[in-house]
């Protein structure tokens, strides 16, 4: 099983840059046979999966095994106060959807996930 | 006893809204009888609660069980220098003030609570 | 063995001021003797070892046990993208260089460091 349990949490779509290259600093410096990541992004994050130009290199890290989760309740509020609506469906495949990312960020740190904010 | 205890760290008065959000979408998700949630505010968030319009949703959530936490030396030091002087007393009777807020947050992550900074 | 650990992660110039009023007032609080502190600073903060008018309350921290990291990572990517080259040499002599910041967060964290985001 993997040791290094890492939890990024993304809430604001200027923060993936540092998201990102602090997962690929993480799985270069621990090796990607020990490295388990987990990225959840809320907020404006989490409609950034719709339209990144940062796809790609969340792409390449998803084919390494790093974990991508958009939260609902943020895509819902997006969309309800007119920023911007989003279809699920539309995102990429590698992007599984929870219904509250806040709860996804407590179960991860209970399994033992050291939460970072980047 | 609750199994999801969550602990939201504010340091910031314009992150109150983002935090009230994510306690009532965790209470509403893992449901108010798992739910455990204690909300410490340092910084220029910790005065906040003297004027904020947020208020009446903070009382809400009271009345669902999260606890509310002002840090004392950060209202200290808001005063000194010269940005706001709240009386403790004229605080809401919901807020409990401790004497130093990262000790709080660092009490509460040893119980089991996970970090959350919204 | 102390018992309060506290693991502060700085990752922007500007957060360190509230950084290290955060770690002076829980040295304060527990007391020294209790309190273990540790901050690993990644970004912009990792360069401000080199030129930050707060060296000497961080020397001050350091005397008392406080302990300062900075990411290698961060340093050779602020120097390859033209923001400021940092001889590790230059660092003052209380920094320890750690090889990727991200992994000594998870690291201590695991020790049983809470983690805190100022």
């Amino acid at each position: 099983m993997k040791q290094m349990k890492l939890l990024l949490h993304v809430s604001d779509n200027e923060r993936w840059s540092v998201a990102l290259t602090t997962a690929i600093n993480f799985l270069k410096d621990v090796g990607e046979d020990e490295a388990d990541v987990v990225i959840v992004a809320n907020g404006t994050a989490a409609a950034s999966y719709a339209y990144s130009d940062k796809i790609e290199t969340m792409e390449v890290l998803a084919d390494k095994g790093v974990q991508f989760r958009a939260c609902r309740n943020s895509l819902k509020k997006l969309c309800a106060e007119g920023t911007v609506c989003i279809n699920e469906e539309a995102l990429p495949s590698f992007v599984k959807i929870v219904p509250a990312g806040i709860s996804e960020i407590v179960s991860k740190q209970r399994e033992g996930y050291a939460y970072v904010k980047p």
